[in-house]
């Protein structure tokens, strides 16, 4: 059908060669996982092409890689008597030889993936993200190791860390998109198991990693509990409790090593560092409407106008390497100089500050250190692309993390939405992991609410990526809800929802009865169920997704189970019913509404499908003046099969 | 410095142009108004061209347009003693001469468009959005009117609802994208009052267009009460109030005349007929997981299926485009296969219906009535770029009015948010309109407040795809409410928000004072701080943006404003604070707090800045503990301009 009209075709497959069903990603580039368009969207023209060069391009001194053929005999190769060798097959097949300085020890992913080993990190990515396995004829975690010898996968694990109860992740548009949530604002009066508590919630609402950016309390022994009871990755900026108790311009060399290695020591995953602020670029700042918004990049800049001097931590940098490479910590290089606001975005600024980052990953991946880029910000929506393009150009497809991008400023109060929307787009074209925004940002501190809110904002964003990139099976649990939905099994469809308690309770607030209608609509106007009924189509007929009422009853009503404690809470919060409408949905009991002692289903009360429209009628409203079932000789209570 | 870089050039300017500062839509096409581009993203390869077509290609019979040549007198063009001519210029500057049958009146803004006429209407259009003019050398209401005669922008005012307080506004890619909200589901218990003040809260949260979906109670009484309070077109779905009382297979013609004439004439703006679902499309929505999801698509569809006729709508679509003609009605020409899950987008089904919506808009056009066509619905993110480019090829630009689309599926309880970065994306891509989609989809009745986060959501989605489309003027407030916000100047701030009160109250739930940081990161780490602080910087510095404190004070802190009842309603809501706390807030008065005889301000209780910290530290709890000023030889109270 499709194909009578122009389509692009860079994907795996297109509708228009399937003419029913569309696929995952059919939009997007066609998959190349081991190559430099990983999971990528097609370019608009005058894109800044992929870089030609990896993590291999920048090996540390002494290092050298060759690419054999397959027919030549690996004791051909030159080698060194001071030198080591390492062979091995990629994924794709490809024979590499890599020379290295005798007695050379790795202790970095990095450094393993580039002597050709799996770590068993990398095996537990390429496990919890079967994609790389079904792409790579089941080479998932050589896949893996590849990618992170590339330079485009990281795998935040701190040697430290990872002797605790650290999940390894990955992070790289290889793999699925990932979101970091940030905590510990800095109470004092918050304590350490309220700060582990945060991060609890934090994990219960799919947050990837978790940021520690506390700058008040016991930072030590907090910081110590997170690392303790953390199964995600967690990050810091170590330049706050460097300068706690401090004035910033006493900021020296000691003060950061000290810091560094004792965080590094304790087991943090990935340090921001914002050693891409220049003293040069800051006269691209001076027109900018708002400044530098970074806290860290602010601070740096301060230091440097203090000084006269440049940047301690771009002076620094291969020592700063030398201390995370002993404990594997990832670099997250700052952006200092993102753009605080959609005037600023995309600025002199911004790019000087993001070519300078290029030029620390290479220096940090010659010091075996893995490497990830932080990104902005603020930018509107047109160029969204073309920033997350120039990253890959400038950073040779190191991982990019960003904060949103907002796509709008003046929406205060609602900045989950104005950033989910650029953290989707810039997703879709190469960022790796999204930093969340909360409801509050810009106006105060989070509240354990906003918390989850910026979490579910941002799964969003990310899974409708994965989605869009045609990353295989990320679409599965949309469908397997679609099917629940068109068979209106309303258990089904919440389990499947990402929050169902908020699904459950929106549904009972208007109808606590699982029917063959919502109250959106009500019965007569409900076009899934008309859609059901109409025996020629598949709609609502997928096998195990019938709704089970009463004694086995396909698709009678039934009275939906007592509101949980979660879901009384989200209905008292919308103030739509009162307190006692809200108590009575949850203080049901079986006896109450008149168990059947034969359901097959703990949630099965049944309900007479009259009953259900006149509790509809009741309680919403709706007229229910057509049924389109005797038309169609459908008797009244028997679904069509 | 960007132009190091490889970067699209599509735009008016492109960044690299301009060292220091981005310009809206700099990576969007340049526009074009008057052209088939107007404002448009640039094409990935492979999506279908803009057709070459208009509604001047679609004219009446015996109507015929010429381009004169402007040496060309007028008077050497032939024309019969039948027809009549009419001859204007564009605002482009061609002359055209457009013979059409003696005596023929015109009606409709398209037949005004076409005889060259700038009705009122037209002229406020231009008057309500400025960049016609700005972009058209000050002939902006001729463009509007070649935008309405080329089909590309609809002016939906009913000849009726003018005759009441409704304020002409336009929809097209030409013009700002726009908001539709619902309301009106139905209930029996709401009375004729409740939904004109639904109306009220749907145009206070910015809908530009409302759809009375009543399905229920006294329809033609709510209707009419609905139409003399709007000051926004109002759009229906005849066919709901076709079948009350009815069976939908009971539908005929003599039932669909009466009803779309008693709707014309009451002053709909927009009806949405579902006309492109035809017989020969259903087989292709057999294998779909969810069938048919528009209510009048399904309807249709079973209307179909029983009779074994084909659509009733698309047989008669000439006579339904002379009941429209006679009164104004532009035509929303509705998608009854829509997609209802990601797995059914794009597909063979829509696919088909949406050539037939091409058809049905040129044969509109040649009876001179006024066509948007409505778009899905579910759309993964990487096919939202095709359908709304194959909806500019297939129906020659006429105005795309989507619902979303959704970018995944599930989250229900969160598809405000899902479908609005789907809108996000289709506006930046073509589509004229948005139709809201609130918390509540796909679960029941949206209350007030979901209508409220429905609409802002869309409100954002609109904006953001203007601010990337380039239309001059759309960023002003962004870039205000930035300097602003770098002045730190929380009043203004909160001025410029879309939703004031929202953000006032998010910030003085941790801190009621308004001064140089707030409770996010606190007085040492706010980076807009530093950033305003350093002289060399612009930031925080625009004139007319500082925050007047106490006396006329710049800068110093001043207590915040006893908290509305608004406010105090969205933080009781919120749950963080208690009912003490709040009132506490609220019933904060000038005595209370110790006002300042002098001060400039109302809300400038003024506030000692140590207090301000103080205050900080009780409530927030941030240590206090790095001050910059004495570091760059400031004084504590001075601000550094």
């Amino acid at each position: 059908m499709l194909n009578r009209y122009p389509a692009p075709i860079h994907g795996a497959r297109n509708p228009g060669q399937t003419p029913d069903v569309t696929t995952p990603g059919s939009f997007a580039n066609a998959p190349d996982i081991g190559g430099p368009m990983m999971f990528s969207s097609p370019d608009t023209p005058g894109m800044p092409a992929a870089s030609a060069k990896t993590a291999w391009d920048f090996l540390p001194d002494g290092w050298q890689v060759s690419r054999l053929d397959a027919s030549m005999p690996s004791d051909s190769m030159p080698s060194a008597s001071s030198h080591s060798v390492a062979e091995f097959t990629t994924a794709r097949g490809q024979r590499l030889r890599v020379a290295y300085p005798a007695g050379f020890t790795p202790i970095t992913q990095l450094e393993s993936a580039r002597l050709g080993i799996v770590t068993p990190e990398m095996k537990r990515v390429a496990e919890r993200e079967p994609h790389f396995g079904v792409l790579c004829d089941g080479r998932g975690a050589e896949a893996v190791r590849d990618e992170v010898a590339a330079g485009r996968l990281v795998i935040p694990a701190n040697i430290n860390h990872l002797k605790y109860k650290l999940d390894p992740m990955a992070i790289g548009r290889a793999s699925l998109t990932k979101v970091n949530a940030n905590m510990g604002a800095s109470p004092v009066s918050s304590g350490t198991d309220e700060e582990v508590e945060k991060l609890k919630w934090a994990e219960r609402w799919g947050a990837d990693t978790v940021m520690d950016l506390s700058t008040g309390g016991n930072l030590d022994e907090c910081r110590d509990a997170i690392l303790r009871n953390s199964t995600v990755p967690i990050g810091t900026v170590p330049i706050y409790s460097m300068i706690i108790g401090k004035k910033i311009e006493d900021l020296d060399w000691s003060i950061i090593e000290k810091s560094l290695h004792q965080q590094a020591q304790q087991g943090v995953d990935y340090f921001t560092i914002h050693a891409g602020v220049r003293r040069g670029h800051l006269k691209h700042v001076k027109n900018r409407l708002i400044g530098i918004v970074s806290r860290g990049g602010s601070l740096l800049a301060k230091w440097m106008l203090v000084h006269n001097k440049e940047n301690i931590m771009y002076e620094r940098w291969d020592d700063i390497c030398d201390i995370l490479r002993q404990y594997d910590v990832t670099f997250s290089i700052g952006d200092g100089l993102r753009p605080g606001g959609l005037a600023d975005a995309t600025d002199a600024a911004q790019i000087a500050e993001l070519e300078t980052l290029g030029e620390l990953t290479e220096r940090a991946w010659r010091r075996g250190v893995q490497v990830m880029i932080e990104g902005p910000g603020h930018v509107p929506f047109d160029q969204i692309e073309w920033n997350a393009k120039i990253q890959r150009t400038l950073c040779h497809g190191a991982p990019f993390y960003v904060l949103g991008p907002l796509v709008t400023d003046m929406f205060p109060g609602y900045d989950h939405i104005t950033s989910c929307i650029g953290a989707t787009a810039m997703a879709y074209h190469g960022a790796a992991m999204l930093c969340y925004v909360t409801p509050k940002e810009h106006l105060g501190l989070p509240k354990k609410d906003d918390v989850k809110q910026g979490c579910i904002a941002y799964k969003i964003a990310a899974h409708a990526a994965d989605i869009a990139l045609g990353i295989p099976g990320t679409r599965d649990r949309d469908d397997e809800l679609t099917k629940a939905r068109a068979a209106l099994n309303w258990e089904k469809h919440f389990e499947l929802s990402f929050d169902p308690d908020t699904a459950r309770a929106y549904h009972d607030e208007d109808l606590d009865v699982d029917t063959d209608f919502c109250a959106m609509c009500g019965h007569d106007w409900c076009s899934v169920r008309i859609s059901k009924e109409i025996q020629e189509f598949m709609s609502g007929k997928a096998d195990g997704y019938e709704r089970v009422g009463a004694g086995g009853k396909l698709g009678a009503p039934v009275k939906s189970a007592a509101l949980t404690p979660e879901q009384e809470e989200i209905l008292a919060k919308r103030g739509v019913l009162s307190p006692d409408e809200i108590h009575k949905l949850a203080s049901k009991t079986k006896k109450a509404v008149g168990a059947d002692a034969g359901k097959a289903n703990c949630h099965s009360d049944y309900v007479d499908p009259d009953a259900a429209k006149g509790l509809q009628k009741e309680k919403v409203g709706v007229l229910v003046q057509v049924d389109l079932r005797p038309a169609l000789g459908i008797a009244k209570e028997d679904r069509v099969v």
